[in-house]
């Protein structure tokens, strides 16, 4: 090994030891909101005045009905109307900074405050990569995806439904899902959210990998719940969330707008929608368990007036996420919200400029969780496997920016001015070699070098790279150690549902 | 023409009409700055003590070292001393705010403020298409790249160098692309800054297109000089600066640094050295002319410590400017950095993330003038006829995005939530109808369509739909009128200069 290899491995050594140490990232900066105390004002009158005057339907529950109506909600059939503060008032128990807990306690992560986690993108039936194009994802694709996750230090959470298993019946791809974050991963991960019964066999799955009394003591799992916009929660989601609730576990609600379709064509009416039904929903969570740990997410997409399809990456995307925060913080929750997006059917240019666009603009927001940080290709309805690891190193060039500028005594490095005459270089500067290892962001996918190496090395485009990385982090993957006993009572767990699920017992 | 075609049509010929309105943006909304006031205090305590301590060498031009002395700075051979608050106090004659005017009026630009002008890349020796893959620039990719510039809305600038001109004598280049700027776009330009008598070549075409005694008395040219960093400015930019100065017309100072190798491998003390840079430099072009206007510019990219090379899209690029805008807004100057750089050789998903990250984070800093807004690839070694039109889309996205967000009456839309219910849609909704073809930004570049619709459109990635753009607008490109005894004293201008400088006059 030359020097320069040596030298080349050292680095390499310790700035992963580094990114293993991080399992989130604490932000040192503030962030970026674009609506004022008037605006805010404003946007929490209407919200105050839709819940009151309109109000929000929670479809196909009586329980739900009833507890609104005993804690004096107004009960119209399905629909239920709010006084002005009464639902502010019953969030107040909602936790502002909570963890969850992974199976591996150094993967643990907090939610809320100055916390930021990347995760995965979330429910694409498709699976993309350069070598076999687009097709239905399938369970091995969702191994391979967990496993990548894994690899990524920039990825903080093992994600949710990372892409549709749909060679698997649906009553029991979540068992084979949760079976996969589980043992394949060890960062955290999310429930499954299609029907209560699927909601207790995750729920189950952790005890058994994490411990009964621990999971019923701490939050293991984070679940996304998106409302029907305008103004509904359907029976499915709402059986879930109680399912979680109940638990002690916590739950996202997550607005899903495709703005000027499922909410008025402006960012103004979005916000007091979005905002209505958030504070409807979190205090139902607040009357089933008070202190259950909650979050405030926003999934906001302007349709094309082309098309009507829905678009990513736009202005009024990262708009909306630095308003939304801000409200959020109002009512000290913790903020969820969307990353790395994008319309693209392909990891081209249109894919990199939005979902930078997105990213960063999540980022700036201060998102405390961004979900569909990785992978997203054709708005969700397809994930790519260039695309991840392409985004994961995107997500890593986020986590230091949050971190802020150092101006200490150090990094101010006036020794070297001394030390350097004016047409001189600093690259032999005491400061420079004391420093260099770690004084920059390096990213693993972006080509720096000159034109010449990069044709000589095949003048690959970056996803043509990021196929050779894919390639490499799966033949590197080393699986998470587990305990031989608990991997048993999961598979075990797995085989009897499913024999039940198949004899007909939900 | 169907029902559907004729209201896309109507909806395309309005959003022209908007774009053509606005030669730049005024910005609505704060900037984001990383640098608080004990900071700031510090960095500009740095920069005094690097201009008292090691000073600044100005090379090889006698009557500024005079100039210097005259007025009280310390004068050592080229090295040149100053007294802390002595360039503070001297820069206090430039304006805060003035105006570049271009040849058509209306295409005239606010530098300073509010104001945000995004430009063209500049320097580049290399130009690259899908078709003809990479290649030595010519006149004619000159040319056509100034058309482009002069079709596409969201650019506001025609810029300078926006490739080398190969093909041409290094001594007639200026020549050709002045003309081709004052004849071809009618947006403001770039002065030349290779040799004085360039510059003064360049400020008597404006006088013959614009009139003399109108060039005399406004800012007609934005010209950029590069100190070589750290702490030098050459003969070469010196004459340029005091071309222009002289002239009344304006002068960049930007320090072109690759921190690690042209400062030390820090923000903090890169911000120092810079600052330092600009206040010495616009110190003498306001001792040169009091009231000349001036601006503080930036050009830093960290190296990469695995190859050396620069880096582009990082989070420390985009700390940095969001610090030096505050260094600007003290001093009272005009801010000009960079936009969308990066090192890709391709129009690829790299360019995308990393010209996206640094053209974003320009604009969320508040950069009064963002450079290389358009066309980067290979760091600047190369202009990308595709990365034009890809880049200029999200240009006219950043341009929507600081105009902030809407909380009018009408944009609350209360009226639209008593129209629709719970879990109704919007689409119809009289709001909608009435505020859809505006409400929403609307990109030229982005696939939001189905896979299925893109399938059958031919699978295009971006830069595959970029290249019929670039040919779309090159065939529909429409000269801007010029009188025609103007155009020929143009001709003669550059027939008779040519003649002179191949006759050994310079």
């Amino acid at each position: 090994m030359s020097r320069r290899e040596g030298r080349s491995e050292r680095i390499r050594a310790r700035t992963a030891r580094q990114e293993l140490a991080a399992p989130f990232t604490i932000r040192r900066i503030g962030f970026v909101s674009l609506i004022d105390e008037a605006a805010v004002a404003i946007i929490e009158r209407n919200a105050d005045r839709i819940l009151d005057e309109i109000g929000m339907e929670f479809r196909g529950d009586a329980e739900t009905l009833d507890l609104f109506r005993k804690h004096g909600a107004r009960v119209d059939g399905q629909r239920v109307r709010f006084d002005p503060g009464w639902c502010r008032d019953k969030i107040k128990t909602a936790p502002r900074i909570f963890t969850q807990h992974a199976r591996n306690p150094a993967r643990s992560v907090q939610i809320g405050g100055e916390a930021q986690v990347y995760c995965p993108s979330f429910g694409p039936p498709f699976v993309h990569d350069m070598e076999k194009g687009r097709r239905y994802a399938t369970i091995g694709d969702f191994q391979a995806i967990t496993k990548l996750h894994h690899s990524l230090a920039a990825v903080n959470h093992s994600g949710g439904v990372v892409v549709e298993p749909v060679d698997l019946p649906v009553p029991v791809r979540h068992l084979h899902m949760a079976h996969a974050h589980l043992t394949l991963n060890d960062k955290p991960f999310m429930g499954a959210v299609t029907a209560p019964e699927r909601a207790r066999d995750t729920i189950e799955m952790c005890r058994l990998a994490m411990g009964a009394d621990f999971v019923d003591q701490n939050c293991v799992l984070y679940s996304v719940v998106n409302t029907n916009a305008p103004l509904v929660m359907d029976e499915t989601m709402l059986w879930a969330l109680k399912e979680y609730a109940k638990a002690g576990q916590c739950t996202v609600v997550s607005p899903f707008v495709l703005g000027g379709a499922m909410s008025p064509v402006s960012i103004a009416a979005t916000l007091a929608q979005v905002l209505a039904e958030v504070l409807a929903s979190v205090a139902l969570i607040q009357l089933i368990r008070p202190g259950a740990p909650a979050a405030f997410g926003t999934f906001f997409s302007p349709i094309s007036l082309k098309t009507g399809a829905p678009t990513f990456g736009t202005p009024e995307g990262t708009q909306f996420q630095m308003c939304a925060k801000t409200l959020a913080d109002r009512l000290g929750l913790p903020f969820h919200s969307v990353g790395a997006l994008t319309a693209s059917k392909v990891p081209d240019a249109q894919a990199g400029y939005e979902s930078q666009a997105q990213l960063m603009g999540a980022t700036m927001a201060g998102v405390n969780f961004i979900i569909h940080a990785t992978g997203c290709l054709e708005g969700l309805l397809t994930t790519g496997y260039e695309k991840i690891v392409m985004d994961a190193d995107r997500c890593s060039a986020m986590m230091r920016f949050v971190q802020g500028v150092d101006f200490s005594e150090a990094a101010q490095a006036m020794e070297a001015f001394q030390e350097v005459p004016p047409g001189g270089h600093f690259l032999g500067a005491t400061h420079t070699r004391e420093n260099f290892e770690t004084a920059f962001w390096m990213g693993e996918m972006s080509d720096n070098g000159t034109y010449e190496q990069w044709s000589a090395e095949g003048a690959l485009w970056e996803h043509e790279r990021a196929a050779l990385r894919v390639k490499k982090l799966l033949a590197d993957y080393q699986q998470p150690a587990m305990d031989v006993a608990i991997r048993d009572s999961l598979d075990d767990f797995v085989a009897r549902r499913t024999r039940e699920i198949e004899g007909g017992k939900p």
